[in-house]
């Protein structure tokens, strides 16, 4: 019989959504932390991985968990309210129990290697997803998720676009667990005996195993699975590690082409949704960016797409520069630009706004992913460095004007940098006595 | 002279967006009654025939009714807030008088025979629309609609996406009539001179009868047409019967194609954006379907598509499952699966959430309509029956550990059921001691 | 260093964003102001020049404005949430200095000459716009504007579409004025040191001029420019005078094409989305109008398009029609019709919802401008006069019931006009004794 209380983690991100507002984190900014911070207001672009996720589910084989909601942190970046983020961790050897949501998925796999089935109602499909493979997971499509690996976590994140509410989705899962229960319960008695055309006890034995007590419930939605389970499951699985990125629907590999910027400071790789159909549905490119220890990703802004910024490996200091956050809707006066600074750890997430100008200094080696969302046709915008620097364009007369120093000696200063996108961040403590000070 | 208080029916939809909060209606559910209402919420996905409807005019030949707001119903369907429901009825021999609305229409015949003409600056269309006929009136098309037939009632059914606010539109009458006044009488009388080239007096005679009193006033904006007056209209209608479902402009027949799903129990006919443009353009599928009295359409989920259900004809119980609605927005963590079970009948609308598992069980033959918002490649996975069962795609592996059965046991369980889509609702009742209790 | 408090211009928007409320202006109705007027509500699609505009900036060269959000003066505008309106004036022989913002612009000259150049990071084209010319400036490009003429002021308006906010946008400037700060002055010492291989005295002396005071900071953001310097930047600006209307990426010429509408009364040119690829992707069409001192545009509506006009030179009088504004949530049964009367001068902005009937009489030479947003496929639906005529294309037998005359006596009225769009506001005193009073 369905229990009178059918407990849960069905509601998946009804929760979530709902204590948001409570741990708003923080990290402090070097430097000029009396400035940027002198009014007590906290980053509002900066999610600490431990203040910042409410926990979905958790059990001894993983985790899931959801980032809070964007538009509740600032107004700053309402544009992504219909927008949320989910994390997936799981050990060795275990499986994601089959379920769906009322949300499209783009799934990007961070650490580990994965299998992932989608199953349709008239077919199923099953790929190798490896370190910076991502895919996209259809609103509705049942799947279910293996780490096959005998030694390596699995770390996945999701970019979530719901379908039903803007900011809400929710997961349903088909099997009955201590932690939540079959979606398939909710039907009464006459109609799962109609529709499996058997008796009720009968069903309940079968999926529910609530009868008789014989067969245990699973202990939650990750579960242990067998080597020989594992093994059985790959071999019709499709190793997507050779394609690179025109299937419209297959996964595609982030880090299987070429850098679109590279020198020994760093490397970024990126995909647009100009060259992938599924990114293109969603307007959504993606990027997976190495930076070596003391390099600097050089100040620069998109022009069009909210970039939002997961940690994987590595620390980092970021500085955003915008307006101050208003404190108060009747102070109109007073407006200032803002260094929002943080200091960024494995599993952070950091929104950068469009236009909002950011550098990246890495502390650590270090790499991280990003969503850059409305991302077709973006244009980043460096405002140093030798390549892609929209102040070298500008001409000498209106420099000059600019500018409180002659036209030409502003070109002298913007063109001395010949490094591009990537320089070291300490090029005066490797060659000393360089400047005069 | 305009009037110091213009009153009227003009402003259709604005009443509309007030009371929805007050009257959110609920029927009983049958046997988990204390289960699925012990919390005392009420069902927000049905909207009741008798107390969900705002009436917007009404008199003897006919009347217009809005559907409340899907959006203040509940935080679950926020995204159907850019659409509202309209239902129209007229007497035979009848006509609704020429106007214009700032709402995209999708309209659709759910009972009896219409005369839609369509008027443009440059000339104007005429269809005849019989039953499963549907026809996009765009955004400030002005339109009249006749009820041809001798004896039949119209019933009609609209889908309204409005233009210049997300929830409201409003109906512009050319007519002045006891209910509403003519736009035209808006202007001024300098105005309506200049442009009428005519003196006001003969203005007001001809168009809003306002002088005089001699040429009385229509008692409201639906009114009686001789039977030589509707002869005159048809002879110039384009019949669309003949037409299936292709063109840009034309009416499309629901019903006039091979059903998607069939068999003794039920019948379901689909147009899916794919194949109309008009469907396109609006991103919504249309489905009509007809149930046996004691069939049962089998526990499925919509992938993508959140589906408003109009019941045309006839009576059914319908099981949807979700999570449990919540009460307080502080109360995080009792997260519970929730049936929101309702008793259908005639002009009764339910919302199903896309991705939310639901099954209808026919207790009278059964037609009920379907407008299939976000409808551009929705799947509906089948959780039970021989074809688009999503359950009988999962591998062995996983259902075992999925279920407490064995993988075997389980697939056993999911072959039984050789029907697809549609099934007896009651199968044990027809073959006594078919399962052993 | 940075200074401890960056003040502003930076947070160009978001002030603007708060005083919205405050400032609802209103003029009187001329005929009927004790009718439309009675309930002592003011005119929400009215924005005066003089009471709905935020001073952005402003010195000696020009200022830039920002219109209070629509959406916050009536629900009836609500989807016109995502737009906003800015007015640019500059004097002769200025410079708007170097800038991007976070929201795509739709640029008009309505006075004067502007040299329009796009920076962006792999190169920079610069135009010459003339009156009439219309650009798109895609979010986050780096552009600046100068008035090369030696007389005239240019005047401009900006149709904001912002990316991070539905209604903020930002302007980041790359200079230090007195009025505002260099967004690089939000990076810190360690991070400009880096990305411009230089000493941070230096790069302070080069572009912020903090640490000297030997050279002058511009008094603001618009800045006078040397005769020379204006050649030397128009020597490699393309001319876009010859262009017409195709380009993907040039400025195009709304008025160097046929008039769509034109007799001696008035001139009406149109550019819309499907012929622009730039008004395609924003979906906006544009008009430009010029009337004749008394002529009147007659009673039409737009089906489906959100018309912005700005009275550019001239004054008129605008009767819109539509239903009362709500004054309570409450009161739903009193349902009127509704007047919006206004007298429009220069620099003025009123709001047209679609399908709303509207008719302009222009009270002295009169050039307007209009964005129309929701553009694709929009009708004008005008309801005299001999083309265009929505009235005239309705059948007898339905005239016969929808008006108190007879359908022949309606139809004689109707064919009376045989203007065209554009009439004579005051026919009768041109031709006394024409009608019989």
């Amino acid at each position: 019989m369905l229990s009178a209380r059918v407990s849960l983690l069905l509601g998946i991100l009804f929760l979530a959504s709902l204590s948001v507002s409570l741990g708003i984190s923080h990290r402090g900014h070097q430097e000029s932390q009396e400035e940027s911070d002198s009014s007590g207001r906290n980053n509002p672009f900066y999610f600490s991985s431990d203040r910042s996720f409410n926990t979905l589910f958790k059990n001894q084989y993983g985790h899931i968990r959801v980032l809070q909601r964007f538009d509740q942190r600032s107004k700053q970046i309402q544009n992504l309210e219909n927008y949320r983020v989910v994390e997936f961790k799981s050990k060795p050897n275990t499986l994601l129990l089959p379920h769906h949501a009322d949300a499209d998925f783009l799934l990007v796999v961070l650490n580990g290697r994965a299998l992932l089935t989608l199953v349709n109602p008239d077919g199923r499909d099953s790929y190798i997803l490896e370190q910076g493979h991502a895919q996209r997971i259809p609103a509705g499509t049942t799947f279910f998720l293996v780490n096959p690996n005998d030694n390596d976590n699995l770390r996945i994140i999701k970019l979530a676009i719901p379908v039903n509410n803007p900011h809400r989705f929710q997961d349903f899962f088909l099997s009955s667990t201590e932690a939540q229960q079959s979606y398939l319960q909710g039907f009464s008695k006459n109609v799962l005996e109609a529709s499996f055309d058997s008796d009720f006890n009968e069903i309940n034995k079968v999926l529910f195993g609530e009868e008789q007590g014989e067969e245990s419930e699973q202990e939650g939605v990750i579960v242990e699975l067998k080597r020989e389970q594992i093994q059985e499951l790959m071999r019709h699985a499709k190793s997507s590690s050779r394609k690179t990125l025109s299937s419209e629907d297959e996964p595609f590999n982030l880090r299987n082409q070429k850098p679109i910027y590279s020198n020994k400071f760093g490397r970024w790789y990126e995909i647009t949704p100009e060259k992938n159909p599924q990114l293109k549905d969603l307007d959504v490119f993606l990027s997976s960016v190495d930076m070596k220890e003391g390099s600097l990703l050089m100040p620069h802004y998109n022009s069009k797409a909210i970039v939002i910024m997961v940690i994987n490996e590595g620390e980092a200091n970021i500085e955003l520069v915008g307006p101050r956050e208003q404190q108060q809707q009747q102070q109109e006066e007073s407006w200032q630009v803002q260094r929002y600074a943080a200091e960024l750890s494995e599993d952070d997430v950091f929104v950068i706004p469009a236009a909002y100008p950011v550098a990246i200094n890495a502390t650590s080696n270090l790499n991280f992913f990003v969503f850059g969302i409305n991302g077709e046709n973006n244009q980043r915008n460096f405002l140093a460095g030798e390549k892609d620097n929209v102040m070298s364009e500008i001409p000498t007369e209106v420099l000059d004007v600019t500018f409180p120093a002659s036209g030409e000696k502003v070109e002298k200063l913007i063109q001395k940098q010949t490094q591009s996108h990537f320089v070291d961040a300490q090029p005066d403590e490797q060659e000393k006595g360089r400047f005069v000070y």
